[in-house]
């Protein structure tokens, strides 16, 4: 079936709106730091290395989101990932948020490897290609 | 061709990532801004009227973006919003986002009418739509 | 010497500014988040409950920071609180975030109990009171 | 009394927090962009030269804010900015936040010129000196 990346996150204050719930945008930006969080815990690949040192970066090429049901303060949201499509720069990561078994969205979020100072794309390198492999879902 | 409504940002230091560019979740922000601004500005109905009298709100049932090129430091951002689909509770909106004429991103926004207190739909009010109807892209 | 409350940050990428380092306005979202997990963890007082059952809150009265170092992507920050004075509604933070034990900023945070319909001062009551003196500094 | 700078935030929905006001992280970045726009209208000094080209900049070395009274969704806040006291390599922003001529929230906002790459203080060069001076604060 494919390996899964599962993180959680605390639904704070400053998450929720006027209308008490979390703020869709937030999402994005834990949709963000759970893909963070998977490069560096799973693949072994810090932000810090990548862009500071190495100097190449995963931009966004595209992303979206459905949204099922709201969020509260006080949640607990596990996000779980896996890869829906690696390509040859591109890796496409699906990622769904649930609370209690719950599911709250469903997001596809699409980055390509380049390189900072050039903004050209670059190959993924093979051997983290291969650390990659293992979260690509299998077709059913 | 349907009206369109456009409304400016200034990209500023705090918008922008390690990368030196905007951190695309201040994106969907400045999407949801300008969705904002078109109901205060276009439609005549504020969100503090909406949220904090009436409790009812326009919560996103899901969005979508295509980033094409970068945005920096010192730009200035114009979104240009229109509507793809006019449903009978829900709206969703095309966001274009151009630096000097130049694409940077394209969005779809969907939210739907929702009764705060109820958590149910409901559909949008006929004097409400008939001033959303003008911003309603014509089929090609 | 009066008890201590710590609790740790990651700092990610949409942290940090094109300086590649914190962006200072994260590090109140931070403080601010800490006194959050204080009240939940400490006082058994979620925001839950505090703002959406019993209708009052903690504004801010005052709030002033002295950053010492810069933190960068990577750095896993420890936010350690104490009590520097507990008075009648009012409980002014002290808060301090370290790096590997390098301090990187310290923090006086003053809020005050108030109704959130009424917008006015209540007494802190006895029952919380008790648990928030342990963490009071005693005078040296 | 020395010249002021103003400029002016619509408060929007994604600035309050669930008690309805405005959530005052979102005062800091105000301030904040206050001091960019700033440096950028009255100084002629853009942060994207300043950062990107010269590669120096103007981190934080202390802030702090008094807040008097709660900004509320479709509020219109100016900003008023001036200097308080202009030092060899840091200037220190007196900031006034009001709406409608009322008062809510009154920061001392302390920056301090460094070359980013060495990490080190430099002093303000005289001839964006001079276009500072206007801007201090007469003494009383």
């Amino acid at each position: 079936m494919g390996r899964r990346f599962t993180t959680e996150r605390k639904i704070r204050f400053s998450h929720c709106d006027p209308a008490g719930i979390v703020y869709f945008v937030n999402f994005f930006d834990m949709v963000s730091g759970a893909v963070e969080d998977w490069f560096n815990e799973a693949i072994g690949w810090s932000f810090n290395e990548m862009h500071i040192r190495q100097r190449v970066g995963f931009p966004i090429v595209s992303t979206g989101c459905e949204f099922f049901r709201p969020c509260h303060l006080g949640d607990r949201l596990e996000l779980e990932l896996s890869i829906a499509r690696l390509g040859r720069s591109s890796i496409e990561f699906a990622v769904t948020g649930r609370v209690e078994g719950d599911e709250k969205f469903r997001a596809r979020h699409k980055v390509a490897l380049i390189s900072l100072d050039a903004q050209r794309a670059l190959p993924i390198p093979d051997d983290l290609r291969a650390k990659m492999q293992p979260y690509v879902k299998e077709a059913p």
